[in-house]
């Protein structure tokens, strides 16, 4: 709140730590531009430098973009919730736009090297995170974004929401870690046993994908941050509720 | 309850999710023992298949056995929270006895094979959920199973001691998920993109890690699937802190 009074503020410490997640999302965006950039030749769309732009993309919307729409409704947490959650769709939206760029980058690359697709364990879990992601997102759309879907289905959908949204942010991290030693193993599988340079920058990055995911969800599951609803959002459910359900106001679950 | 009343009984659903959990975990110890029985010649300590007890120690302490040692308080949910307290500090324990054991083995391996050790991705993920696991651990017995702590620093503490306890089981089973990869490229390197048996086995053996996971985090998450209170606890909770902190037995938070 403008007022600063502590019920319409931000919890202490929780912008601590949201400033935290963008320091730590920038670095592991600069970590993987200079393994890239320093190592790898750098990124080019028509060239065998396509495979370059896999990585990139991946870290920036499966993981940096998917982390912070994430975190809209700690950040926004005084906003009007019907901008938070169009915020929170937007940029899941773009991050999945991003990530498919990354995805089209990889096959094209392959189909250009003549190497198969879809037979690791990285590609099966970062292409199962990226369908279920979509999935998500559809059905959160259609849920919580257009009309239609009643106060009680809402309800009941929004903790398995919650729960996959979380799982498959994790899941996709992993993703990336998966990536990463693949990377490695094909490009420098002699040296890195020696700690070179790129083995050591290309770990970090590994370390640093793994702590942004910690504090986000650290961020999102502290049930003393978690967004209240406004004051005018609680009359305004409570009525919604009488008038579907026959519910006294006073005895709504939540 | 033995009476079968709703409140003293499992919650609907919660039993089912919970024998899929188990039914998932020892698919995976299976499908771990299937992959190096069939196809890495089995295991023996005291010989060249000594790495191999490494994968098969990590699966079972490091998420067999911690997923069911987090799972214990809603399975054993009407038990006294002493024993239920206990049996989860022991199947900590043990998932970390059986764990060191296999980072014994693979460094004892990689010394006979003169191979460096803590190079890797797989290597720095895996030592520190390791470590801070122990760490986990010890702080767990010190705040709540050695009396001393007091209620308050109990309460605060709880917190943090559950969401690290479920941070900590996803980067156990990512740092799985890697070991994996780097097992399959550093044997099947040139057959692994020709979808060969052992690959698709040990992706399936990644993918059923992900699922355990999943089942896990999603009964420890689920709001309504928590274990309440018994009723001489909340009683002697509320006599305690009326006694130590001058509350209200009514007014108590949480």
């Amino acid at each position: 709140g403008m007022d600063g009074a502590p019920p319409a503020g931000s919890p202490a410490g929780l912008s601590a730590y949201v400033a935290v997640s963008q320091l730590l999302g920038l670095t592991l965006m600069v970590a993987t531009g200079a393994w890239l950039g320093r190592y790898r030749g750098g990124v080019a769309w028509q060239s065998s430098l396509q495979f370059n732009i896999h990585p990139l993309c991946m870290v920036l919307g499966m993981v940096f973009l998917q982390g912070d729409a994430l975190l809209v409704y700690r950040v926004f947490r005084n906003e009007a919730k019907r901008s938070t959650k169009a915020l929170h769709a937007l940029l899941h939206g773009l991050a999945l736009v991003i990530a498919l760029v990354g995805i089209v980058a990889v096959f094209e690359s392959h189909r250009a090297k003549g190497i198969p697709n879809m037979y690791s364990l990285h590609s099966w879990c970062g292409m199962a995170a990226f369908v279920l992601y979509l999935l998500q997102w559809l059905l959160g759309c259609g849920f919580f974004l257009f009309p239609g879907a009643s106060f009680s289905l809402r309800s009941r959908y929004k903790p398995q929401h919650v729960f996959f949204g979380i799982a498959l942010f994790a899941l996709s991290i992993t993703a990336c870690l998966l990536g990463i030693t693949e990377m490695l193993l094909f490009n420098i599988r002699d040296s890195y046993s020696r700690f070179v340079p790129e083995g050591i920058l290309a770990n970090t990055l590994g370390v640093l994908l793994v702590a942004f995911g910690l504090v986000v969800g650290y961020v999102l599951t502290r049930d003393d941050w978690k967004r209240p609803p406004l004051a005018e959002e609680l009359a305004l459910s409570m009525d919604f509720k009488t008038l579907t359900e026959g519910e006294s106001p006073s005895g709504g679950s939540q």
